[in-house]
């Protein structure tokens, strides 16, 4: 018998205990041994959660008690977590958790630290889809080329709305509210946040490269109109926020932002809350992994399967996928280095000579129109709808700036890289 | 340093020596140790295979060399395979295999023998996709409600290639070989039977069920038609070859056959020579994975992960994926049972009265007919392309059999099941 502690009984919580109870036949068959839950941690041991398991508000009854063999961790947060998951490690306990803001910030101190125990992450990263999983063991045989995924429900929710629907950004983000499928802050989800720090696990496993939130692109699809919809679909694209992991020589990209996608491409059919992530290998090409990126019982999935490979097996494979230093060589490529092509919307006074004004300050900056499209917005203005050949970010942010404090500008631009 | 012995150095073989040596950087880093390949055995010694590892023509060589730590067997085959590998398990070395055909009849007795010791066969079925890791240990917490599968990359490039540029059945065929998409015996991929072998080792994970090919509906895609795909297209659908392995109540349906399947569905949506699986579990919901099913490299891919498992950790899940029995009460349902909507294509003389007698037996029959088209065909015939309500197998091939003998249809009706 494996006995597990849970640290945070809340939506996923809640969800891991039922399931541990609901489909122990399979569990139990799959695992070669019963897995129970010895207690559960709750600030408010007032609340009913349905649950037949024995409640605790003291983190200390899991944490001290010799009998639990595995901690699983879904309380949320990062320093008090991580505080929590090193006093299980160091008293010899597995830990599993599904907590991505933690890894984003302690996964190397972690890794450090499970050397000899099982610490496992699955539901971090894309909730119920196994990618962790494939990633550090599927794919174990291939130097990968990239990594590239939409990573989070909410915004895709809300891309895929305001293109089918037509609806305003506003509008579908209040729908999105109504639902519970954006909280009331959605800060963390639209900007892109939730999405990085995922992707950043993704990338340590990918490339052993080490970078916290704070060192990488991270945009948000808070400036997506209409317009630009309309224009992503008459030139054959989908507008989708990307995490994107790239190697190129021996540096490493890694962005999250909104990005027009060739609707061809697999990571463009992927509608609606789920989540998807394409991965390149070099020897194996692309596989993509597609599932529910959120929910109670979908993560919990996830952090079950980790619960089962523990009592399978103990510890299987190094918590981020390598033992020594993996693609050593490595670093973190400089934002201002990205090379992409760009989307730019323009809103300009509607007077002569403004294209040429335009045309003379892409040409400073080196940066040459694939196509561009004029459409009347307000009286008197009008939208420029510009996609370029491709270009290095820096010359493309240089340029932004000189456009925006031009007088026949109306507002600042709007950028979408194309992928 | 774990040493390997290559048992079949062909298409595959050959991958996996070149890859360990390409990749040896990243796969010794995962691994924790240097994977080196001690001996490959071949029939033809002749050959040059461009690989600078040491070649035997003697089976004896790996099986009987006490430093060889894995057996990679990738001869192909069936029973001399199986011999093989026993020998190896018995003398106590890991196997790793991409041999679907030897799984598909021996899985359960290879199960008994590798108790206690690693067989792996990531790669037997998809190719480079990490199906059976997503299925035996990602989605372990599952009871699982279905697998759906396009599992053989020659019928969907073909049906694909149908579709969307409208050629023949027979052209696509020779321009698959050509290609080298298809053997010059296509019959193991297009009649089904390649798919088969994939299902039934997924469906031995998933459900625990052992049955063999001649168990199951096997049937291919030699019968569609031009006017099928634009029945389809009308319609809303697509059709695919897919594998299927279903629970019902205590029964499991398994079969391969060709499908009309909703467009929206994302398994609708891959085309080409790539493999998808879409797996239903009851907690998690429908998580799919995509990536090429064959050629060698992407078949390597597999194979060297789960070389790189073993390295890690020798055997780290039982080889089916449980250890006491699984869902022990599930029975195969037997084909005559299965519940489905059909899509009937029936070639009949142009007279009066014919639709009415067609009505009247679909009605002996309980079959509702939910559409019908009718299309002109040759001089004095026409084409009824007819869509039914929920039928029973069992009805609708009596009905088939009735209507073949009608002196007014003119050849054996098509069906097409629709998912
Ligand atoms: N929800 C999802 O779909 C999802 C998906 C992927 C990953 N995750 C991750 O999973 C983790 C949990 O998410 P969730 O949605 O389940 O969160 P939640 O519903 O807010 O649950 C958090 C639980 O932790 C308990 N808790 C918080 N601080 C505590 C403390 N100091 N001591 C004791 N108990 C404490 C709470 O107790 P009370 O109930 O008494 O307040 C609650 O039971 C997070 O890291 C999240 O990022 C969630
Ligand atoms: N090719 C793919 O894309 C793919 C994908 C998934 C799974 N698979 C599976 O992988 C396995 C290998 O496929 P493959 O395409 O690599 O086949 P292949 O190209 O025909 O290679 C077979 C190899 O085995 C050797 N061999 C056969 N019988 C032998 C014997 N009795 N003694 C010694 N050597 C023997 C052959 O030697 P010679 O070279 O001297 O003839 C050859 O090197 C099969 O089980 C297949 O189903 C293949």
């Amino acid at each position: 018998m494996v006995k597990v502690g849970i640290i945070g009984v809340g939506t996923v919580g809640t969800s891991v205990a039922q399931i541990l109870k609901d489909n122990a036949d399979v569990i139990s068959a799959r695992a070669g041994v019963e897995i129970v839950v010895k207690c559960g941690v709750v600030k408010d041991l007032g609340k009913d959660r349905g649950l037949d398991i024995n409640l605790s508000d003291n983190i200390n009854d899991v944490l001290d008690d010799d009998e639990i063999d595995i901690v699983v961790e879904l309380m949320g947060g990062v320093e008090e977590a991580f505080e929590v998951v090193k006093r299980a490690l160091s008293s010899g306990k597995a830990v599993v958790t599904a907590n991505k803001a933690l890894l984003a910030y302690h996964r190397y101190e972690l890794q450090d630290m499970a050397k000899d125990i099982a610490f496992e992450y699955e539901a971090s990263v894309a909730g119920g889809i196994p990618i962790i999983n494939a990633l550090r063991d599927g794919l174990s045989a291939n130097h990968i080329e990239s990594i590239m995924g939409i990573m989070n429900g909410t915004s895709n929710y809300m891309l895929t709305e305001m293109r089918d629907e037509g609806v305003s950004y506003d509008a579908i983000l209040k729908e999105a509210q109504d639902l519970g499928y954006a909280e009331a802050d959605p800060t963390f989800d639209i900007g892109g946040y939730d999405a990085a720090h995922k992707l950043l696990i993704l990338a340590s496993i990918a490339y052993g490269i080490d970078a916290k939130p704070e060192d990488i692109l991270i945009e948000g699809i808070e400036n997506i109109s209409q317009e630009d919809i309309a224009f992503a679909k008459e030139f054959g694209y989908v507008i989708k926020l990307l995490g994107i992991a790239k190697k190129d020589a021996n540096e490493v990209e890694l962005r999250v932002h909104a990005c027009l996608i060739n609707e061809e491409e697999m990571i463009a059919k992927i509608d609606g809350v789920m989540n998807a992530i394409s991965v390149v290998g070099d020897k194996v090409g692309e596989t993509l992994y597609y599932g529910p990126g959120a929910g109670g019982d979908a993560t919990a999935s996830a952090v079950i399967a980790n619960i089962i490979d523990i009592a399978r097996s103990g510890k299987s494979a190094p918590m981020l996928g390598f033992d020594k230093p993996l693609e050593g060589r490595l670093t973190l490529k400089a934002t201002a280095d990205i090379n992409s092509k760009y989307y730019l919307r323009i809103n300009v006074s509607d007077r002569t000579g403004v294209l040429a004004k335009l045309a003379k300050i892409f040409e400073k900056h080196n940066i040459s129109i694939e196509t561009m499209l004029q459409r009347p917005s307000q009286a008197n203005s009008a939208n420029l709808l510009i996609s370029t050949h491709i270009a290095l970010e820096r010359d493309i942010q240089n340029m932004i700036e000189e456009i925006q404090e031009l007088d026949f500008v109306n507002a600042a631009p709007v950028m979408i890289r194309i992928v």
